[in-house]
Order: C-alpha cells, then sequence, then structure tokens
C-alpha cells in the first residue's frame, strides 16, 4: 500500500491529522491496533464525561426536593447502565471515525505500526501477518498510556489505571484514587458521586497541583464538603494485596497510616508509547522521554513527523488535533502559525468543573510580571443562585502595565464551556477593559467573566 | 434630600448606573417604588431561571434510566416549591442588591419618582406623603410592564402577563402562550416541561421570530417533539372568559379554531413605563414611545438621561446595564466609548437553548454582503453526545471579503454560556481563521464554534 502520508494511531491527533491532510488532497492512510479513536474517544475523554454526566444526574436526583420535585420510593444508581451508557457513548463516536474516513477516503490499516526505514512502515496484524505501507509522509501518533509507579504496580483488576476504572464489573464499596489531576480528581468524583466512599491522595501540597492555588483549594474544600477524603502531601507508599481488601500504606509528615479499599485506582500521568514503534531503528531522536520535534512537528528525520502525547507539550486531546493540523499544513505548503503552547486550555470536569488557561498567580509574579488580579465568587452571580450552583469564582490576572490577560482560572458549574471565551479572547491580545466592555448576556454564568476583568480595575458592580 | 445623582428605579439599568456612580465619587440616590432589582432580578430573568432549573431537574428524573439511575416510586412536580423556590432566589438576589447599596452609601428613597423640574424629582411614597429630591443629574430608569393586546385584556388570574405567569397558586392543566419571543417561549417549555398541556401561538411565520430562521426551526422541532402545540402565522382574536375554561380563538391562514385552557399567558412585548413620569411637564423629548436619547443617554433636557426600556435599543438587562454605565461615566468626566447595538447578545433559556448575536443569515443578506456560513451540528459532538444533548447546532455567518464575524446563532445545550466568547470575539474583530485557531478544550460544547468557523472555510474536521 502506497500513500502521500501515512498516520500512525488514530487518536484525536491522529484522525485529525488524517482528515485535514485529506482535504487538502492527500491520499491518506491510518494504522490502528485498536478502535478508532484512540484513548481519548474510547477510554479517556468522551466514556468519562459520559460517567459523569450520569453521576451529576444522579446527585440532581438525590437533590431533587431543592428544585420542587417529590420523589416517593429511592433512587439508586445502576454501575452497570451508567457503565454501558458510556460504552455505548464511546462506541457511536469510534463509528463516527469510521464514517469520516470514509467519507475523507481514509483507508485504515489495521494492526501495529512500526518505523522500518524512511518512507516504510511495518505493519502487524492481530493474527501476526506483516505488511509493509509506504507513504512519503510518516506521522507518529501513537498516544500514551497510564504511567505506572513502581511502588503501585497496576494488576488490572484491584489496582488498575483509567481504563479498568472505567469498566469495572461492580461499583468498588471503598476506593483509593493515588494523583489527582484531571483523571484522577474526575474518578474520585464520580465513584463518590455514586456512593462509593472515596479516598483521594495527592503527592504534592495541592490537589490538581497544576492550576492556580486558589483552585486546588477550592476544589479540596468541595470534595471534603460532599464527603471525599482528600489527603494532600501524601504518598502511598504499599498496597498489600494479599487480602480480601487492599491495604494502602499513606505516608505524610505526621506519619504513616494504613487504610483498606476495594480498588486502589493509579492516576499519577501518563507514559507516551514509544516502544517498538521503530524510533531507533531510524534514527528519530528522543529526548526526555518524548520524541523531538520542530514547530511545524518534524522530527529528525526527513519525511518522519510526531504529534500528540510523544511530543513535548501538553497531553491533550485538543493540543494533539492543532498539532495534527499543523503538521499536515505545513506538509501541505500552507503557512500554518505555530502552536502556541502558552493558550492551551485545562479542563476538570468535576462537580465544580475546573478550567484554565496561561499562567497562574503564581507563575506570573515568579516570571517577574507586575499583575492585577480581579476575582468574582458565583455566589454573587444572579444565574448561579438561579441553578443553584454558587460554588466556585472566576480568577483573571492581568499584566498591570500593558493589559494583557496572563492567566484565567475559573472553577463552577460550566465553566469548562466558559473558558473558550477567554482562549479566544488571549488568541485576539484582548486588554481587562475590552473584557469589561464586551457586554455579557444576563443572567448567565459568563458574566463572571465581565465582572472579575471589572473587579482587577476597581470597576466592578456585583461585590 | 440632595445628591450628586438621582435614579429613578432600581432595575439592571437603574442599580448598576447607581453602583458605578458611587464609584466615581457621586453621592448617589434610588428611587423606587417597590422591590430594589426592578422586573429583571424580581419578575424576569432571575425567578425564571430558577422555574427553568426546576424543569430541566425534573427532565432528568423523568429519564434517569437513560443515564443508568433506577427511580422506584413516582416523581412529581411540586408546583408550589417550585414558585418558592423562585422566589427565594428573587429575594436573595433583591436582598443583594440592598447589601451593595449600603456597601457603596447609596440612598434608597421609597416611592413613586416623577420629574418635577430641572434637577428635581417628586417622591410619592406609600402613604401618599410627598417628598422632593434634588440632583444635578438625574437617569430615568424606569423600565417596562407586560404589553397587552387589546383583544387580550389581561385579567391577572386567567388571562395573565409573565408577573402572574410565575407566581400561580396551581399548575394549570392547560395553556396558551400568546407570543414567542424569549418570555412566551421559556414559558411554554417550563409549563409543558412539567405537564401542562401548552399551546404556543406566533403571529409571525417562526417562533422566536427575531431569531435566524433555522435556529426559530429547530427550536420549533424541539418544542413539538417534547409535546407543545406550536402554531406559528396564527393570530389569537378573542378569548371568550365566561365558561369555566376558556376559549381561545385561533385564527390562521387555514381558517378559525377554538381551543380550551385554564390560563391565557400573554407574551407579546412590552410597554415602557413613561407615564406619570414627568417628562411633559420638563419637556423631556419622546420619539415612538421611547425616550430620545443621544449616544450617552442625555435627554433633550440638561441634567436628565435615560436608560434601558424607556429608550430605544433592544429591551434586555445587560443593556441597560450596559447603558447605565457609559451614561455615569460620562457624566464622572470619563471617555466610554458608545455602546454598539450590533454586539448585544440574546438568549432565551429554554430546552434546547437559544443564544444569537449580530445578523441574522437574512439580515446580512439583505444589507448586501457577500457571506460565508458555517454550521456545526451537536450530533457530531463527542461532548453533546456523552451528555446526551445533541439537539442544536452553531451556525456563523462570516463577511466573505475580511473575514469580519457577523452574526452567530447557536442553538443547543449551554449555548447561553457559549455565546459570550462570540461577543467578546466580535468586540476584538475576530476572523474566522483565528476562531479556527483558537485552541479550544476537549471535550466541550464549545469546540462547535470553532468547528462552525472551520465550516465556513471548508477546513471542518467532525463532519
Amino acid at each position: 500500500m502506497n500513500f502521500d502520508l501515512v498516520v500512525v494511531g488514530s487518536g484525536p491527533g491522529g484522525y485529525v491529522a488524517a482528515i485535514r491532510a485529506s482535504q487538502l488532497g492527500m491520499k491518506v492512510g491510518v494504522i490502528e491496533k485498536a478502535e478508532l479513536g484512540g484513548v481519548c474517544l474510547n477510554w479517556g475523554c468522551i466514556p468519562t464525561k459520559s460517567l459523569l454526566k450520569s453521576a451529576s444526574v444522579f446527585e440532581y436526583l438525590t437533590h431533587a426536593a431543592d428544585y420542587g420535585i417529590e420523589v416517593s420510593g429511592s433512587v439508586k444508581p445502576d454501575f452497570a447502565a451508567m457503565v454501558k451508557r458510556s460504552r455505548d457513548v464511546a462506541d457511536g463516536m469510534s463509528k463516527g471515525i469510521q464514517f469520516l474516513f470514509k467519507k475523507n477516503k481514509i483507508d485504515i490499516v489495521s494492526g501495529f505500526g512500526k518505523l522500518l526505514r524512511k518512507g516504510v512502515v511495518e505493519v502487524t496484524r492481530a493474527d501476526g501477518s506483516k505488511a509493509e505501507v509506504t507513504a512519503k509522509h510518516i506521522v507518529l501518533a501513537t498516544g500514551a498510556r497510564s504511567r505506572e509507579l513502581p511502588n503501585l504496580p497496576q494488576d488490572g483488576k484491584r489496582i488498575i489505571g483509567y481504563r479498568q476504572a472505567m469498566t469495572l464489573d461492580k461499583q468498588p464499596q471503598t476506593m483509593v484514587v493515588v494523583g489527582s489531576g484531571a483523571i484522577g480528581s474526575e474518578f474520585a468524583y464520580f465513584y463518590n458521586a455514586i456512593g462509593t466512599k472515596v479516598t483521594l491522595v495527592e503527592y504534592l501540597d495541592n490537589i490538581v497541583p497544576l492550576e492556580d492555588d486558589e483552585v486546588s483549594k477550592q476544589l479540596a474544600r468541595s470534595f471534603k464538603k460532599v464527603g471525599i477524603d482528600v489527603h494532600t502531601s501524601t504518598e502511598v507508599t504499599a498496597v498489600d494485596a494479599s487480602g480480601d481488601k487492599l491495604k494502602v500504606t499513606l505516608k505524610s509528615k505526621s506519619g504513616e497510616q494504613q487504610i483498606e479499599a476495594d480498588v486502589v485506582l493509579s492516576a499519577v500521568g501518563i507514559t507516551p508509547n514509544l516502544e517498538g514503534i521503530g524510533l531507533e531503528a531510524v534514527g528519530v531522536a528522543v529526548d526526555k522521554g518524548r520524541v523531538k520535534v520542530d514547530e511545524f512537528y518534524r522530527t529528525s528525520v526527513d519525511g518522519v513527523y510526531a504529534i500528540g502525547d510523544i511530543v513535548a507539550g501538553q497531553a491533550l486531546a485538543h493540543v494533539a488535533s492543532a498539532e495534527g493540523i499543523i503538521c499536515v499544513e505545513k506538509i501541505a505548503g500552507l503557512k500554518p502559525e505555530p502552536l502556541n503552547y502558552g493558550n492551551i486550555p485545562g479542563c476538570t470536569y468535576t462537580t465544580p468543573e475546573v478550567a484554565s488557561v496561561g499562567m497562574t498567580e503564581k507563575v506570573a509574579k515568579e516570571k517577574g510580571y507586575d499583575i492585577k488580579v480581579g476575582k468574582f465568587p458565583f455566589t454573587a452571580s444572579g444565574k448561579a443562585s438561579a441553578a443553584g450552583q454558587k460554588d466556585g469564582f472566576v480568577k483573571l490576572i492581568f499584566d498591570a502595565k500593558y493589559g494583557e490577560l496572563l492567566g484565567a482560572h475559573l472553577i463552577g458549574a460550566n465553566v469548562t464551556e466558559m473558558i473558550a471565551e477567554l482562549v479566544t479572547a488571549r488568541k485576539l491580545e484582548t486588554t481587562g477593559h475590552e473584557l469589561i466592555k464586551a457586554v455579557h448576556p444576563h443572567p448567565t454564568m459568563s458574566e463572571a467573566i465581565m465582572e472579575a476583568a471589572a473587579a482587577a480595575y476597581g470597576e466592578v458592580i456585583h461585590i
């Protein structure tokens, strides 16, 4: 098989690159060993959002009386049904990619891809047979997997990663989640919401440790309020799996303690899938565990490109997609702008949701900026009151000198939708006053953005 | 009592103007005859959002199984509890204004305000006694009320306006809603959702007739799907209130028909409150039923200003607030930019929600623009699938020549939050390509904005 461009991996980096390349007139093939859509569609972003939606509906049901609704009888989560729904959603999306590939005349080559030499990828099929695929341009987009810690070896049954966490046979009664990034925090919220007793353990000082300190502290407060047992500055040093219950040893400044759990979820980051894909054979340079690329995702080997979780930059679906588009637009001779990694939003779909873009207050200060900070709490928002969702705030950080928006940190209902405004505003080089003077509709949560900007400039109305 | 500035009316125009004026160093008084916060807080935006939230939670309950939740027993709306919740939310917000006035040292003068002469307002208190308030600057912000049609005289019991619609003693079994703007459509959705049999009647060709045609048609489809009886190009010619049930006569091209209803809600727009506030006495010019003002809300009489629903422009809370701020900033000697009435978002909080800003496709064509239109349906959105909210789309209209975003028309879950991005983008003079290249977080509904822009330029990935 010969293509103009072949992509190894069909996650949000690979499939998007393939579609864009096809739009630009290339004959495109995609090599995929498993489901189309990669981890994101099948084992990440999409099925978790389905589970989280089930949890949030369940929470509404258990608080129905607050909204003026009578429920006689009981309300129970049907764990298997929730999981089934999430699998159906993921399957539907994966089929969607199949449809898009057909529409864009993209060939799917099923199997495991490995660079053989410049312009040639060897594909090993499920039955062990091999084929060679040739292409002028080869884009590596092999993604990543759950990182394993030496003292937390995953058995896939009781000590698990995110994949198993979304397809457990039955709902665990107790669970320890190790790591409080987006994945860990989302599962902690989900399982707690449907009735599992959850302990969330974070090695660093704060949960969601990449977020602004105030956001981390607010989420910790919200988590504790709903009954999640949050341990920060704490390490899991051992898990004893010899008995019926796992015995998990937590170590913090105050000493060691042991807690029991049915399941331990290890959510301590990801490991890029670099093994066995032929990097060494062809001489593709790797640096600090990631494929080395230039700003257009060209590796050290002519005609070989790499995007997504296997290169530096945030390991996020939307980053991979943007990289894929830029990569193939450059190949096609367009003049794409390099990606601004300083304007990438990050979202955590807990309740309350967390979303941010740009510098935290701490980072802005460390970089020596003279800053103006504006904060607006949802307690002062009419829409938040009407919706019964008053947890959280919008915090905006401006450069005092030029008014540039350096960072935006949001926690609350719907903020994963609200952050897009701030990404676009930064893309368009907004100043604080332009945000204040953009008339936001009333009543919305988004007014809090305008008000937070106004707060930074002493013009806030509602606090 | 003497003030630097006095505001007549404490709605979202008046109270915001008062707070901003106080921030700018003025001694401020506010004359209010009823609850602080005006119609918006007490009888409009805020309590309706509370009712709509109750309806949306109720809908989740009746579809609990879809999300993997077992409900044994029955689920019933408690209408009185829903109304009580909405009143509590409104009262809380009104108290919030009281707090803000205190914090900003704004005096409240209770009573009905009437311009006596330049610099003097007469206030008639509830007990009939009168007082005079003097101020160098008088801002009229008296708002509006439900418009009455001659053939639909409101009795406040069975033929009602929006005020009564949110405090009925009991849930009507059947209701005819006349007028399908934001108010009519929201009540139609609310009552239908909780089990009232609703007929929605619109005189024009489309419901939500100010929206883009495709949005109107989508909302009509969604309304019909949930059981609302939608009649467009139809007039209510008479209501016979002589019997137990109202007999409502509908007239359309296909002839006349009579339907029965417990309640008829008249939602055919608003009438500015211009009566008895002394406009004639002082010689404040009125044009087409609105107070004539310049771009800084100065009336024909020096020292008298008017903002909000009593002047031209969209009768929306956020418009009134923006006008109030511009008005007092100008008075204080700042240099505010005049409001761009072409960049005002409008929202309808039905399910699906509707939000828009700028020109519809029809208007853009009428104005002679050569346009590019991009549309992205939520059926193709991963987040929408995961959330089970696939109704609707994002439609963006660009000027083909310069790439300027002329209009944005959204229908679907959460779009009332998403529209802010497009308002800000237009404020910052975005082009289509800047929207395409702003990296939207995955998975969110907001990705549909990026994709709709990409669709306009032949670069869409997911359709």
